[in-house]
């Protein structure tokens, strides 16, 4: 249930002291191949970290031997220094695994606008790779935690295959992706044209509809590669599923460690006239301070649903708008439905739930109530 | 300094027992003449209030006689029966005034989804008219008020004619306009078209500059009425000078008193190519809640300030993005500049300035930081 599920595969995790804290916070990930076929998805944040620069480059031809990942600290708006404290974590990588420097992927994580002790860095990607093991994936996964609770870590396995996957974030968890990383492996061969379709087409159900907060990360990396060990390839379709599969479970734990949360809120938007409208209705309910305060204190107060509904361009007649909160219609036909005083909101999962009738198709957004502790913890994060 | 500071003008407030606080909760403004030009703006959420529909269509020939505003209740998403309610409190004010029902123009605030107990608010709308005083503007500010810890009221005098008005809102106060019921008045002699026009162009720069937390009401109203009784024509361009320095007074009036904020945020973004991307990248920074926890946690986190900015499809240039916190550079050319130590965001007045480096237009957007308090009344407001 890792990212060491499938073969080929070998990982660890190891203490560097980048961390006040003292936890694990060097990560790496590698493919022993026959296949080094990858792809990935990044930030659209036009204000990009250093490792996302260089990883975009590092995967554009399709091929990786490895990744490298550090917390306790983003490398995020440090410059040309910061840039090329990304080049010699590959380089230092890529020396101790014999790879191409172009090869490996760098993934950052943590304060931004801060550069990296390199001094400890580079040591504890030696002692990383001296760990490397078929079975290091929960250690890997472990120090990739920033304001993590848990660390998170899924997979499956589908005849003869495997899917295996780690992710991280807890705080600025947002649109396109939320804050995150996330590296995926798997073992059935599958060139990377279409390990690059496949993910595109997983990430857009699953962490594309992970929203938290609203705000974008800097430093956002989905990374997936194959090592073909397991000699199989798959149907497409059935190699997507189990990607789709392994992302929404970790979206899942992700919205579920998310900082400060008391609800998980899963919004479902039916009726819609196209995918993309259930997803715009859906994003700006999610994103509505008001709503979220209002499911932290246990209140099904569908007037502010209604409220951030009105602002989109979805299709949909105000007058025929209806929404549920946990089964229960508390809003009919953009008026007063159900009794509100049905509706507990006492459990952690909440399902919201927006019928626009204006066609047929659906999205789910997934997202957390707006807590003191959310407020905390974010308040307090670099001071 | 209020609704009944120019001459021509008549207002009161009452208790109509519409609050559980007992608190007065209706209030009239009404337009003695001889001119009765008027215009408004309203909301663009597209679920919005019945006395927004009825309004909206009130004013369209550009002709009002009084505005009734209840605080108490929204009348929002309560279909063709709150339609008529809006109406019935149109109608009882017309008849008392000897006005035609089509000139009044009616205002709700509260919670949506709720009827107005049509027992209670006709009534206070009678006791009302039977105290309109030439001085009664404090207390129509004081009616309008629901989260709201002060009444709201501003005026200019110039050159023989003035202009007054009065506001209300503190939670929901979003884009376009914020959360917020106003009422503008004037003794200058100003035909409909051009207090329109006028209008329009104070809001962009006051109520639709004030962002507090990003949630658009249902209920938004801004309405502008001219006596004429100075019998003074000013220029126009000085008309919209006072007009403007009236709203910005009442936007300001209203940040400060947000709901739960401990900060009162001007975010001043300078150096843009036009002024639409400095709104854009203003109101981006406005709405990250990690921003807004930042600076209630007294951090001067330039590094969520660029992340927001970078969501924004504004021209700018990562490596050219200046941010200072109350006059200290913390991030020059997209790094680390002056130590962010030097910065004391102790104070309740907060100034974030954002150099785009890409022309020469700017734009200030007015918000707050995100605090416990936001999270209490907002968890709290309808239970």
């Amino acid at each position: 249930m890792s990212v060491t599920l499938p073969q080929g595969f070998s990982a660890a995790g190891t203490t560097a002291g980048l961390k006040a804290s003292g936890r694990p916070d060097v990560a790496v990930v590698a493919n022993l191949g026959p296949s080094q076929a990858a792809a990935a998805v990044f930030t659209t944040n036009r204000v990009f970290a250093a490792p996302v620069k260089w990883s975009r480059e590092a995967v554009a031809d399709g091929q990786l031997a490895a990744v490298v990942l550090n917390s306790g600290g983003a490398n995020a708006c440090t410059g040309a220094a910061g840039y090329a404290d990304s080049v010699a974590t590959a380089s230092r990588l890529a020396d101790r695994l014999g790879a191409v420097v172009d090869n490996i992927a760098v993934c950052s994580t943590g304060l931004i606008g801060v550069r990296l002790p390199m001094d400890k860095l580079l040591p504890g990607v030696d002692a990383a790779c001296d760990s490397l093991s078929t079975d290091g994936g929960a250690g890997a996964a472990e120090a990739i935690m920033t304001t993590d609770t848990v660390s998170k870590q899924a997979g499956v396995t589908v005849d003869g295959w495997s899917v295996g996957g780690m992710a991280k974030g807890a705080g600025m968890l947002a649109p396109g992706l939320a804050t995150m990383l996330v590296v995926l492996t798997t073992d059935a061969v599958v060139d990377a044209a279409a390990l690059d379709g496949a993910l595109r087409r997983a990430c857009r159900v699953s962490f594309d509809r992970a929203d938290s907060d609203g705000c974008m990360s800097t430093n956002d990396t989905v990374i997936l590669m194959s090592s073909g060990a397991s000699g199989v390839t798959p149907e497409p379709a059935a190699f997507v599923d189990a990607l789709t599969d392994v992302c929404v479970d970790l979206a899942r734990q992700l919205i579920a460690d998310a900082e400060g949360a008391s609800h998980e809120i899963s919004i479902d938007v039916v009726g819609a006239a196209s995918e993309r409208d259930a997803e715009v209705v859906g994003r700006e309910i999610a994103r509505s301070n008001l709503f979220k305060c209002a499911i932290f204190g246990g209140d099904p107060n569908w007037g502010r649903v209604l409220s951030a509904i009105g602002v989109t361009d979805a299709a949909f007649d105000a007058d025929d708008l209806d929404v549920s909160f946990n089964g229960v219609k508390v809003c009919r036909g953009g008026q007063i439905g159900e009794d509100r005083s049905l509706v507990d909101l006492s459990g952690r999962q909440v399902r919201v739930t927006v019928d626009l009738h204006a066609g047929s198709d659906s999205a789910t957004i997934l997202t957390n109530d707006l807590t003191y502790d959310y407020v905390k913890e974010n308040a307090e994060y670099s001071t």
